[in-house]
Formats: C-alpha cells, sequence, structure tokens
C-alpha cells in the first residue's frame, strides 16, 4: 500500500474503483455491527460475579460498627472512602463515597456551584450571566452535555499527545468568565492519552481569574491499565497542595468499568475546604448512599492490589481488542497516510483522526452497510466537530470476532473518503 | 389519677413533689434511652434477608431484555416501573425507579425546579426572588430542609386531623410567590394521620396563582400499615386528573422502610408532561440507577401481594411498640390530661403535644436522665415550634424492652411540665 496523498489522480481513480467493489461486496452481507457502545462486554461483567454473593447474610453486613442496612453514613463506609483515596491519590477524609453513578456526582457539583456557589462563599454561577466552561476536544460528550444544560457556553482546547493545549488554556483562564474544564487525565475519553507530567504541573498551577473555577478531574480510568506497564500519572492533588490551588479541583472515578457499570460504586475527592462545604450541602439531599453495595464491593475488592490483580483480568479480555484494532488501522490507515490516531494503554476508545472533513461522510459510509459507530461530531462541544474528523471507536463491548470486519469496512471507509476528497480537489 | 387542669394549687404541689422523687430516682439510674431515630430496628431489617441472596449469577441479571449489570436504562426496569406505579396508583409510564434515596429524588424535583423550570416552558424559580413553600406542620423536617436550603420561606399550615387545614392552603394558593406544598399523605410524619378523602380531593382541586407550583406528594408510609385494615387514601392522581391538575403533583415513594434503608429502591410518579421534561433533564445527570438492585427488589418483592404479605411482617414487630407507646400516653397522659395525640394504624412516628409552652421543657428534663428525643422544635420549619408543644416519638428502632420505661419517663416529665406551668400561671 501506498501513501494516499503521493498518488497521481489515475492511481487515485482506480485505487477508489477497487474499494468500491469491496464496498458493495459488504454492502451485499447484510450486516450489523456496532462499535458505539463504550461499555463492557458480558465477559467482563462475569469477572465480577463474585460481587453478587458476596455478602449473604445480614450480620456479615455491618462494618466498621455501621450496619449498612439501616440508614446514615452520607459520607460512605469508612473502608471505601479509604480505597477510592488510595485510588485517587487522596487521603480517605477527603473522599466521599456515594451511589451508582461519578457523573451524577460531577453534576451534583455543577448544581451546587449553580446555586449555592462551588465554595463556601463563592458567588454562585447562576447570579452570573456570562459563563463558560472549557471544553478539551475531542472529549467526553456527556461532560459537555452537563455543562451546556447548566448554561455554560462551551470553548474548545485542543487536545495534545501530552492532553490540554496548556497555552490556549492559560491564556483562558484569565478571563473571569471562564469557569472551569474538563479533564479525564489518564487514557482520556476518546484519545486514550494520559496527561504528561508538565501538564499535570501547568494545571496545578492555574490561578484562574475566576474565584468559582471548577477543575473537574474525571479520572474515570485511573485503574484501567491494558498492559502491566501502565502509564503514569502525576498525582493533581499533590501538585496542587504544592501551588496552594486545591480548592479548584474535584475529582471523581468510579467502579463502573471495574465491577458493573449498572451496580457500581461511584467517589469523588475535594479539598478540607470544599468537603466541609459540599457535605453540609449534600446533608439535605440525601440520608445516604446505597451503603450495602459499598460493602459488597470492599468485600469484594478490599484493596488496591485486589483491584490491580481484577483489572489484569479485565485487561486479558481487552487488550487482543485494542490490538486487533490498531493492527488494522497500522496496515490500512497508516499506509496510506489518511488518518492519526494514539496507541492508547488503558482506556475505553480509540480516537482516529481521518482527514478534514471527511469524517461524516466515512460515518455515512459505514452506517449505509450496518456499521454503527459514535455519531461524527460527538466527541466535541455541541457535537460539532469544527474539523470534521473524529472518529471514535469503542472496541470493547463488541466481540472480536465483530470487530474485525468491522475495523475492515470502517479502514475502507475512511479510505474511500479520502480517495474522494484527493478526486474532490 | 385526675386532670390536672381542675387540681387545686396545693394539690398540684403534692403531685409534683411525688413526681420530683420519681424523676430523681429515675436520674440515679444512668440509663442511655434513644426514642429519636425513625428507622427500623435490627429483626425488621432481617425480614429482607432473603435480598442479599436473591440473585447469586450473572445470568440472572438479566430482565426484560435488559443486562442490569450494564449501563443504560435511566428510567428504572420495566417490573419496578410496573410495581411501583401500582403503590403509587399511576401507571409504569408515569413512573420513573431510581437509586436507594426518594429524598434525593425530591431533591433533584427542586433543583429542576430551580435552574430549569418545573415545568416545560416554566420560569425557573431562582428568577424569582420571593418565594415560599408551605409546610403543613407538624411535618417532616428534611423537607422543610431542602425548601430552605433552596432559599424558600417555608409557611406553616396547620395539621388537622384530616391533613393540612385547607381553608388556610386555599387562601395561601391565590398568592404567586406560594410555590408548592409538602404533603405526606399516609400516616404523615409525625402525626401518623392519613388524609381525608375530602382533603384529598380539595387539594386536587386546588388551581394555585404560581403556574410553577410543586406538590411534594410523599407517599413514604404507603404501605406501612400496623393493623390489617389499615387507613384508606383517596388516589390523588385520579383525582387531579379529573380537575385537569396532575401536572401540579409529584409523587415519591421507595423501599426504605420495605427492605432496607441502606440499599434500597426510590421511585417517582409524574403526570404525562413532567415525565417528558424532567426524564429529558435527568438524562444529563446519570447513565442509571443501580438496576441490579432495582432487579434484585423485583426477585424478592414481585408484587404488590407479595409486599403486602412482607409488610404484614413488620407489623408484628411494630405493632407492640405503637401499642405499648399509646397504652403509657392513655395511662399518663390522657389520664392528666396533659396532652394530646393521635393513635396512628401506620408510619413511624406517634405525635404528643404537650401543653403550650412545655415540649422544650420536657425534653430537657428527659435529656438529663439520658432519655434522647427528637429535639424540641424539630417538626416545624426553621426548628422553631411556635407553641412549643409538639414532641415526636419514635418507637421502632428502640427495643421494647426499653422503649416501656422510656415512655414511662417521658410521661412523667409531661406531668412534671405540666405541673410547673399549672403553679407559674
Amino acid at each position: 500500500m501506498r501513501l494516499y496523498k503521493e498518488m497521481t489522480p489515475d492511481e487515485i481513480r482506480e485505487e477508489l474503483s477497487g474499494l468500491m467493489k469491496a464496498y458493495r461486496q459488504a454492502s451485499a452481507l447484510d450486516l450489523k455491527l456496532n462499535m458505539m457502545r463504550g461499555k463492557p462486554a458480558k465477559d467482563q461483567l462475569d469477572l465480577s460475579e463474585g460481587l453478587l454473593h458476596v455478602l449473604e447474610n445480614g450480620d456479615e453486613c455491618v462494618t466498621d460498627g455501621i450496619e449498612t442496612r439501616n440508614y446514615g453514613v452520607p459520607e460512605g463506609i469508612p473502608s471505601a472512602r479509604k480505597l477510592f483515596g488510595e485510588l485517587l491519590g487522596m487521603p480517605a477524609k477527603n473522599v466521599l463515597v456515594g451511589g451508582n453513578s461519578d457523573l451524577n456526582m460531577i453534576y451534583d457539583t455543577f448544581v451546587r456551584g449553580m446555586l449555592f456557589g462551588l465554595h463556601e462563599g463563592s458567588t454562585p454561577w447562576v447570579q452570573e450571566l456570562d459563563r463558560k466552561f472549557l471544553c478539551p476536544s475531542p472529549g467526553y460528550d456527556r461532560h459537555f452535555g452537563i455543562a451546556q444544560q447548566m448554561g455554560f457556553e462551551l470553548i474548545c482546547v485542543d487536545m495534545l499527545p501530552t492532553g490540554p493545549d496548556m497555552d490556549q488554556v492559560e491564556k483562558l483562564i484569565c478571563d473571569p468568565s471562564i469557569k472551569g474544564m474538563f479533564c479525564v487525565p489518564k487514557y482520556s475519553n476518546p484519545t486514550g492519552i494520559t496527561y504528561a507530567d508538565e501538564t499535570v504541573r501547568r494545571i496545578a498551577a492555574m490561578h484562574p481569574a475566576a474565584e468559582n473555577f471548577l477543575l473537574v478531574w474525571d479520572n474515570a480510568y485511573v485503574v484501567h491499565d491494558l498492559y502491566e506497564k501502565a502509564d503514569h500519572l502525576l498525582n493533581l492533588f499533590d501538585e496542587c497542595i504544592k501551588q496552594g490551588t486545591e480548592d479548584m479541583m474535584f475529582t471523581y472515578t468510579s467502579t463502573s468499568k471495574i465491577s458493573f457499570p449498572g451496580a457500581g460504586v461511584a467517589a469523588m475527592g475535594m479539598s478540607d475546604a470544599n468537603i466541609a462545604w459540599h457535605f453540609k450541602l449534600m446533608s439535605m439531599q440525601s440520608i445516604g448512599p446505597n451503603k450495602v453495595n459499598q460493602l459488597r464491593h470492599m468485600r469484594f475488592l478490599p484493596d488496591v492490589e485486589a483491584v490491580r490483580v481484577h483489572m489484569l483480568k479485565h485487561a486479558e479480555l481487552l487488550r487482543p481488542k485494542f490490538e486487533a484494532v490498531l493492527k488494522e488501522l497500522d496496515e490500512q490507515i497508516a499506509a496510506t497516510g489518511t488518518g492519526t490516531y494514539c496507541r492508547p494503554r488503558g482506556g475505553y476508545f480509540i480516537s482516529l483522526d481521518v482527514w478534514n472533513g471527511c469524517a461524516k461522510r466515512v460515518l455515512d459510509l459505514l452506517a449505509a452497510i450496518g456499521v454503527q459507530m459514535t455519531p461524527a461530531g460527538s466527541t466535541y462541544p455541541y457535537k460539532k466537530d469544527p474539523y470534521d474528523r473524529n472518529i471514535r471507536i469503542a472496541p470493547t463491548f463488541i466481540t472480536i470476532e465483530e470487530l474485525v470486519p468491522a475495523m475492515r469496512l470502517l479502514c475502507l471507509c475512511v479510505r474511500i473518503a479520502a480517495c474522494e476528497k484527493r478526486l474532490a480537489q
């Protein structure tokens, strides 16, 4: 295979003719393949079957003197706060453990920022009409959706292989209408990169003009390594403490992709000042989370080492899928120069940038032959990819038997769109 | 025993002297009794032990084609929506089933009312500075706490044996700054009364001046009967539909006091228009509740009949406690005319009104000899009982062996305070 940009128009026409023949053949197969679902497959869920019967009788439901079946303990059970603290790199006292969804904890943080002030004494965001939120893109659509619903203008920041473009960020935060930034710092959704140490240090050293600036540090893939030699993420909390900026950072994680997305445990970490303020506000909201489920998790995965061993089993199942994706991309996309992509060492996605202006065409071609992908633009604010180039590949839920043909068709369509673009120029 | 108001000052002095002797004896016993906790006792929690092992393996986690262990289904699993619909007296399509806490669902309703508008097109409450909420009192302190946190002025409405004083309510809702009302319509917290049919009809017929009026219908004790012949509550949803007022009502319940307060399932019911609007807003908040726990509940309590049979077991455990409380009140309080109380046929509380100005004195006397009660005023907005008369008795968590002496001491202190008041007049 050759780089398309080095081929002559006639060569491109011939190439396209061959690709279209393959496309028509695929079209006849009446396929139904889906690479859009960023969720664990059944074999991964089965890894946590023990969670279902780790608590069998009532007397086992007492822990640290707490009757988990009854009311109370809105901060979460002590053992869970300790474990999540270790995962998040914070003391247990700075961690609240909740229910099933860390997205809900992020949402609730926004609500408190809107109505009561992000910090004690902060101006509630509702009182400021001009509000913007930084969205490193491509990024996580559900993050963007929360800020959009809360009435923030979404501001794109470029994602680099080292994390958000900090040159852009450092300029933007001088504007007091910039009220925060989303980060998925490890195995970022969807690019799969982990923020470089220098990026983390520059984030910790930020002094935003807005006093009510919310740094959402969504460490969703904190232990979601595909390889024993995992990406290393610098501890933001420690760096922030060195800089005296720990009050801007709020960190989140959950067991959604460790145990069950439909029955997991989520946690958030905050500075001393913020936990006092947010916990006080939260105490009006609920008498407590599902503590029995927290205890189940602590019995099933009692410590960081147990989590590590458990995640190796996920990696065993996921690695072949990620490698199959990369093999196809290497053979067809790198070889033709029709796109660029990272090689994630963890997380749930592989992000492919095709030639500018081609992403929507690729996804339309795929949809027409029965291959479903995350809709074009989804990884950008307002679901609009300014370059029309980003495609999010979710290889986890699909079986490997379906993944390989789906990837071949994706690459085929990327090449078709690239040929078309060459010919249109 | 005689009515205190009929006794002469000398007789009262003699009575008080005897009571104080008994009080000093009790004081020497170094007691630690607690009648403030409105939560189930351990023997009640044990009734739901089956819930802990009703789902044992992964394949059992699929229901109605839904893999409950995975992401999705933010509206709750169909079987749970159906059951909660039957409990709430609404079609399944009008019900959302969530996580552990119905208080959280009430809180979230307030948040949406504040930020986005209670109905589609409604004025968000944050845009209206003058906001008030009707609080039938005595009532539930956590309800009042939510409205207070959200910046509503809390307006007392008298609770009658038939429910809120509707003459007061009907006048008050002509003021557009009145934005809602709290109701615990069955076995009301704390008075234990169930709203009369006429009260429910008058509530359904309300046409508040505020277009964004939130009627919180917290049916927390919907199946929490102590006797086979239970109180009957008219179906508000049906009545509202007759009146065309169904958009103002939001109803809630949970399994907190059916299964586990620390690992239950909550639900809310709304009109067609409201469920469309609130579900749309909610879809940004979370990818879904703990569905495995929902399914556990459906396996353990598959239908209304199973719930009914299960609640009979709770009643067996609770009835002797309620009857012990009433026996002491009858013998000491009714006999001396020092207080009034209802005779709840369900729920979690018995509410005692002592003579005006005496509640705080009674609770201080009790605290000094080691009997803890819900603090005076807790059942009123701002924790201020304008009459200083209401005492909430929570007989469920305490053992009956401790309940009887605790109640004797409560009655002793009520009589002491009454004597003191007589002598001070």
